[in-house]
């Protein structure tokens, strides 16, 4: 059966300073072939690249451009980019065959990446302002008098993300770390593995073919890049994915050592499933457990960074296991994913093939009984000569402890399984890996699952739990999500990345800011208690010498726009009439004795509900106008007693304003404060509103977001 | 004048494996000096020091000792701690005269070290859970169906903390670490510089004599530690402080290259002042500006990490602050801080005063002029051959781009004057020093500030704005406060410590959980949407079937106890009454036309308040019980608009329980989810309740909170 391959340029090119870039007459090129028939693809070589130039362009031309845009304008940027992408999915499917992928491997790299894309996106405008500085924590008090105060923020690095990436995944690894840091305003290199660089190549084309990216803002290395690092400083980061022995020598260089470059790994790890005592073979979670482990081997024929290469079962179970997981092995169709019936594709690369045979000879050299596959295993009508097959493979070892089982990983469709006595030695064993970037527990006992938490939780970047509930709904032990971090302690490189906005901030510095509330205010756009507020009062608006702050449209709406109410008594008869209507009876606002001998309340007081109502009759601007609606209140605090004979107003501040990129109307947070006749702190919210952006309000146009 | 040196022995003790430990016969001793006299006060060795046991113990009997405690306990402790200290303090004052520090030196080492205990018992009990897990940020939703979720954690790491900290802060720099690290439970090696040592031995006794600390969770080395991260891996955390030169030696380590050590450094920096364009001679912040120059070029006798070594100011205002600065300066009197009538003391030692002389001399080689003090200058009456005194020196030059001004560090009573054109250019020379601690922008203009913060932000750990409503009000330049964080990027070491709890997290793991809600239930502590729930009805407690959770103390209170309401009907007349009643009067709540205008709302609807009253209504238990008070409210979001003629229940269960440790009571978060008779979401939050340990009550005791 015949297969096309990919048409590829003979030198497979490098976007750099604004250009496509390939070498002229290039002394040495690195052959690129075919992952499943061996046949040369395309070459790579950067002889002549100027690697200093394309790190300039990006810290001036890239983060002038991005730097243009507010972190919501970047965010929509990357749901337009993924719309593209999706419009052109197929191209990316087709190539990636060559790789050894299959078209379910597709929906973890490709449809991966993109969906990444999507979730940053709309995390980005959900969950950051649509600004360039990012407040982080409370504001701190310094002083007594209010008058000197701290916060933290987190405004952008002023250099450039660099990514060294791995080959199992040319499209994902990309855009897991682009979103982010390009969410954050910072502009990208990349440089991925030569094995499968030519799909990351095609997915740049198709991305700068969108037309959606800002100029400098991606640029990619097509080939080695050895001199990447000597033009890198304190101001700029490099993300890698790939081997614990490849970081150590980036993690050595001098501008990391000494030059303060931001440096994070994801290597790989000897990562473990673990079989709970109480999953016996009969139960759900016994059967959900082997089928996530088989699809950890096969997923990519075995090639990630997650997948499960140590399997942690009760000693009376290994075999059970063993046998289970193997009969479902015995049914993968191993082939070139481009030939119809195939399962599983072939490994990255025929060195790749070498390594895995390598590794699979030393665990059995150290004692694992192969149970299933081995190091010359038949691949049955895939041909392992050319192409780089491998089958999959099941070794069992009687000494749960062969330091090899936790420390020699095999990087293909290979696991070990080993028994433990009870949950303290299954803790010690996945430990034995030190550090991971996932383990699977399965167990459908909550105090179980609380004891491997607390147990194995500090040695591992995540863990996932399978039981019952989960086993149709779960993402997958390997799967990095992109709302949950990914990246482990120790041989898992230390790193994090991922995990919603968090990884945004990776791309960014934390600084702390101490100032007057004046200050802090100008600097964060936010409203500060203490600054300057512009104030109009009912008696103001009532005599038409000012507007109400909820009059004012976002055009004309500025922080520190404030509204301040009049005193209202709050007399016995509101309470009672309260608790009447609403049926809250709390004997602090009906029994007097009662409410006496309660530790907080001087007599009757009225309730906080009563109050926070009250505040907004007080506030309110009632006619329509550009304030739409109240979705919430964040952090609302009773300070201090309302009792009866006491009497309340309302300061209302506009905070902070987030306009929407997509609607016709935008937040507005309120910084709201009630004082009592003594002018004593009473309560203090945030009352989040929806205000159009014109009033009267554009026409809706069809939503974007 | 004759002063009395501090008694201390011949060799100064290290504390490990639980006990005091001298070595016997030492083949080296390093004499350590009166860094005033220069005469002899102690000598430290570790030859024989089992360093690997020591790491051992931490990690096995101080790992043990502090687990059994929870956050909020050991976080009480330090508070204990504190006030321990704080009872023999003239003790710490009295032998920390020998390093140089005044009285008012010992302010910063001394009061702030007590005090960043005090900061940490309060932050860890008021901000952290009362327990051993830390959640962080919100559930993710991974299925359509709930049955998968995903989450946050953070666990203490299960290694050693290990500080090797710098000669300037004996106690502050052990301090500022250790509580932190305690509060997460992790225990402690301390490593001091040589030359002041001493008073962190003394203060370590202190610390051991209070009987506050459980076994294994403080250990001490007197003297040096070659061989101290052979012995540590990824589990454990090193915090360095010092020079960079040391930072990169210690980066080198395969341990930490290779094996994960989780490595952090704040070493000096080339910290800015800079005066604002609008910053006048005669102006307030010019005043302010040179106060705080002159405070961080004697505080210490410059010797602190976040000194002032590059004052940048308008090119047309170095005369006058040179002018300005050296008045003050002139007026420094230096001698031996237990002489009266001194302001500054010796630097640390000798040879610090030789690193001083040799730096200030490479500033004047590269073209300094010398406008006060200088390489050779006299110190007056204080005995600069005996003693390690330094005279205050102020350079200036005429090439603000001078290499050596933005990388030669002085470690003493040293600064760099320059000049510069505008906003823009001053920008660039602050990043010159690539990388620092903290910078001072003395500025009374919001835009000015807003303007530096974006330009130099991302190159500090923290920017301090100074005018003239923080003039007398700042915490200063050069003091780190425990609520804001500590390092900074590039030349700064790239480290953070303190900022409240975030420090407490850099001793913890974050690991991503994923799984069903009772299983995050069990993990956390902390009750999850879709997890089992022990449900009661109105009806039942109506009928004495089922007892209200309102009525449970926190013994019998579990997570997970819940109450149903039933419907209730909303009229129109119960809007027009509650809008009559409250003042709210809003158009969506009384004017059918135009509520049908606005885009969220299909008619006429409840008011929000009447929702979260009503609600209150519907879930309250009357009766006085546990439950002591209500003090807030958390996220309230309104999802489904109610309007007249549709009914709300409520359903609230207990989410999270945190006794306290000091009070008869603790907060009790409860769920609340409003439905209407559709089932469909209609408002949710948190409701924010104190309740009764016991019922009735225990007599409340003084409170140690």
């Amino acid at each position: 059966m015949t297969v096309t391959l990919p048409s590829l340029p003979e030198i497979l090119p490098s976007y750099v300073n604004g250009a496509w870039w390939t070498p002229q007459n290039p002394s040495k090129v690195t052959e690129v072939t075919d992952a499943n028939t061996g046949e040369r693809l395309t070459g790579v070589s950067t002889d002549g690249l100027d690697t200093a130039a394309a790190i300039e362009h990006a810290r001036t031309v890239g983060q002038k451009a991005l730097g243009e845009l507010t972190i919501h304008e970047r965010a929509l940027k990357l749901k337009e980019l993924a719309l593209y992408l999706n419009s052109r999915i197929q191209e990316l499917y087709d190539v990636s065959f060559a790789t050894g992928a299959t078209q379910r491997d597709h929906a973890f790299d490709v449809d991966g990446g993109i969906g990444t894309l999507f979730t940053f996106s709309g995390k980005g405008r959900r969950e950051l302002p649509n600004s360039n500085v990012i407040t982080d924590g409370p504001v701190e008090p310094l002083s007594r008098d209010g008058s000197f105060i701290g916060e933290h923020i987190y405004q952008r690095i002023p250099g450039v993300a660099v990514q060294i990436n791995a080959f199992n995944f040319p499209v994902w690894g990309m855009l897991e770390k682009f979103a982010p840091s390009f969410v954050a305003g910072v502009p990208t290199v990349v440089k991925p593995a030569t094995p499968t660089g030519y799909v990351t190549q095609k997915c740049v084309e198709l991305m700068l073919e969108s037309g959606v990216l800002p100029e400098g803002s991606l640029q990619l290395i097509s080939g080695s890049a050895r001199d990447l690092l000597d033009h890198l400083d304190y101001r700029d980061h490099v993300s890698f994915t790939g081997s614990a022995a490849t970081a150590q020598t980036l993690r050595k260089h001098p501008n990391v050592q000494e030059g303060g470059v931001r440096f994070t790994a994801e290597t790989d790890s000897l990562n473990a499933a673990i079989l709970g005592p109480d999953a016996d073979p009969e139960s759900p979670e016994f059967e959900a457990f082997v089928k996530v482990v088989f699809q950890e081997m096969t997923v990519k024929a075995g090639q990630k960074c997650t997948a499960i290469r140590r399997v942690i079962v009760p000693q009376d179970r290994v075999d059970a296991v063993v046998e289970a997981l193997s009969a479902r092995l015995g049914k993968v169709v191993l082939g070139d994913p481009r030939v119809e019936g195939t399962t599983m594709g072939a490994l990255a690369s025929k060195e790749q093939q070498g390594e895995v045979r390598g590794a699979v000879q030393r665990l059995v050299d150290a004692g694992g009984q192969v149970r299933l596959g081995g190091p010359d295993a038949s691949t049955g009508d895939a041909d392992a000569e050319s192409g780089a097959f491998f089958a999959p493979t099941v070794l069992s070892f009687d000494d749960a402890r062969t330091p090899e089982v936790h420390a020699v990983e095999a990087f293909g469709p290979v696991t070990s399984v080993v028994g433990y006595t009870d949950v303290e030695d299954a803790v010690a064993l996945a430990a034995l890996g030190s550090g991971s970037l996932v383990a699977t527990v399965a167990t459908n006992d909550g105090e179980t699952a609380r004891a491997f938490a607390a147990g194995i939780g500090a040695h591992h970047g995540r863990v996932h739990f399978l039981n019952r509930q989960t086993a149709k709904t779960t993402t997958g032990h390997g799967a990095p999500v992109p709302v949950l971090v990914h990246g482990g302690p120790g041989r898992a490189g230390g790193g994090e990345e991922l995990g919603g906005v968090r990884a945004v901030k990776h791309y960014m510095q934390r600084t702390a800011i101490q100032g007057s509330p004046d200050i802090l205010t100008a600097v964060t756009g936010v409203w500060h208690q203490g600054a300057a507020a512009q104030t109009v009062t009912r008696e103001d608006v009532d005599a038409g010498k000012a507007k109400h702050p909820f009059y004012k449209s976002l055009e004309e709406l500025r922080i520190g726009d404030q509204f301040a109410s009049g005193l209202r008594t709050v007399t016995l008869q509101d309470i009672t009439d309260f608790a009447e209507e609403t049926g809250d009876k709390f004997y602090a606002h009906t029994d007097e004795e009662a409410a006496m001998a309660n530790p907080f309340f001087p007599r009757r007081v009225a309730h906080g509900y009563l109050l926070v109502s009250w505040a907004a009759g007080l506030f309110v601007a009632p006619d329509p106008g550009p304030v739409l609606a109240n979705y919430g209140l964040e952090s609302l605090r009773f300070v201090t007693p309302v009792t009866y004979d006491d009497s309340i107003r309302v300061t209302l501040t506009a905070k902070k304003i987030t306009p929407r990129v997509t609607d016709e109307y935008g937040e507005v947070a309120w910084d709201c404060r009630l004082h009592n006749q003594n002018d004593e702190l009473v309560a203090q919210y945030d009352v989040l509103t929806l205000v159009a952006k014109t009033w009267p309000m554009a026409p809706s146009e069809t939503s974007q977001g």
